[in-house]
């Protein structure tokens, strides 16, 4: 089973679904122009660095329905989020392609992800027994379908293991609770909700084996971008002498990017902590400190998950 | 300047500011009996350790014009909170009282309770400069006054020194947002506000000079309960070589208890991370793991900061 799905295709229509409304309300919201894509994509309609690679190659084929210019819908859906590499690698993949070729250029790569990360699923799953811990969404609703790092915990539950999800709430955005807590109840998937506090202690308590993370960019020398909160998790499994995985596909590998420090990290809206649910949970002009994204130094990563096998480093040349 | 108030007392009514309410609306609460104060702990409209003491004190002091039964008041107050050893303090301190006295007692404990918050402040305000990072809401309405961890910082801050205060939301009951970030603002403290997860990543930019946090209870061997979260940035804090300070009257010090085997830890519901101002974030059913406290070893903390100095281990004998 591959899970739920971010988004649907029909010539000149792309509809996403609405992760925003998620677990309250199933709403998809149909888009026509590259425009509005790129704004859904920076208003986090869809999130998750495969999930948005794809949306943006979709949403730079609806230039050829709506007329858009396409050198600036390619720039403005670049621009709509800076650290996921997945949307560069998908618009990358479209240069050159005929405008009428570029909505099924765009299926290609939905299923290449999907068929990824059920290949990743299948070359990791070995690793993963009893308690897994997890920080935001990493399942269908981040990817093409199956997911990577809950994608792998699929796998490992078709084939016979008994894991079990702990995923962190993961706030400000509460992708963990409002996605991750939805796909696994979805598809019947053991999953425990905590707070992202709560990690240290629930490690000291024996209950997780191991640590499985998503990224939204890993740099050349394994260096992984990933949602703020990763890279204390890393140091914390450190201490607690538990293994902690990056699942990568390696669409999210960025080889350009030589480290972490040339990685750069986007500044959320510091209302995203100020309120919750409209209502103000902090005296209206708090300052706020609000990366979307952490840094997680190579040498705090057990392995790198990817579709090709279960990477160390240095990491193996690019394929031919 | 000693902060805001969490109590009032007038003979035979203790009003509560309900710290629930916080920032959205400043409401006091009338208490006329021992069971409804200790009704009012559980639900935590008044919260932090010295604070709920200082409660209980004068919840059995209502029995008194109530007509309660006090052995059964003082049982069900010792009840009300399972962690935090000053309840136990508190109402240990009244044993023998008559009951004409016990207001007076239970305000005794209150100025106690503020005067050593102040002297815990002018003993280790020289550890703190720069920006401090801190969990939960430890100031004055935690407290008696002043407060213990804000409180030192609010010492430093009245003796000169640059110090700011980075505030962790604190989820699941937002004590960071709704309580220190208001008190900081009240009082003209630099405060910025993160979420719990963002701990490691601050501590890795370099902005933060030092950890410090309050406690529920220490046991003998310097463990440490405290907010969900404390063990968590203990040991991130030891991973960045930044000092972990423990602010802790010695009526949070419980000699009696050995080491953090012994001290229980409260389960809260599990609503309280399933639901924000009533709307759920995840599927109605999500099983939810809500521990209220953790254990912080004590090889972790360097030291902690009482109002008769700045301690390490051994802890020193009690005074005759």
């Amino acid at each position: 089973m591959s899970g739920a799905t971010a988004l649907r295709w029909r010539p000149g229509c792309l509809e996403l679904l609405d992760q925003r409304a998620l677990p309250a309300a199933e709403r998809w919201l149909p888009h026509s122009t590259a425009a509005e894509v790129a704004a859904s994509i920076r208003d986090m309609v869809v999130r998750g660095a495969p999930a948005i690679g794809i949306t943006a190659a979709y949403g730079l084929a609806l230039t050829r329905w709506s007329g858009e210019d396409r050198a600036a819908a390619d720039r403005a859906l670049r621009a709509s989020r800076p650290t996921a590499v997945n949307l560069a690698w998908a618009l990358d993949r479209l240069i050159g392609v005929p405008d009428a070729a570029l909505a099924e250029v765009a299926g290609q790569l939905w299923a290449e992800d999907r068929a990824a990360n059920e290949a990743m699923g299948a070359q990791a799953a070995h690793l993963l027994t009893g308690g897994v811990l997890t920080i935001c969404n990493t399942g269908a609703l981040a990817t093409g379908g199956h997911g990577t790092a809950l994608g792998v915990v699929r796998s490992a539950r078709a084939a016979g293991a008994a894991v079990e999800v702990f995923a962190l709430e993961t706030r400000p955005y509460l992708q963990g609770a409002r996605l991750t807590a939805w796909e696994c109840a979805r598809d019947g998937i053991p999953c425990t909700l905590l707070t992202d506090g709560m990690a240290g202690a629930l490690m000291a308590s024996g209950r997780v084996h191991a640590v499985i993370v998503g990224c939204d960019r890993v740099a050349a020398n394994g260096d992984t971008a990933n949602k703020i909160g990763t890279y204390g998790l890393a140091v914390l499994a450190q201490a607690h002498g538990l293994p902690f995985y990056v699942a990568m596909p390696t669409s999210t590998l960025d080889r350009a990017t030589p480290t972490a420090a040339q990685i750069p990290i986007e500044s959320r809206p510091a209302d995203e902590l100020r309120r919750l649910g409209g209502a103000l949970i902090c005296p209206a002009d708090t300052p706020v400190w609000n990366p979307g994204f952490d840094l997680t130094p190579a040498k705090l990563v057990t392995a790198w998950l990817t579709e090709h096998g279960v990477w160390r480093l240095p990491f193996p040349a690019p394929a031919a």
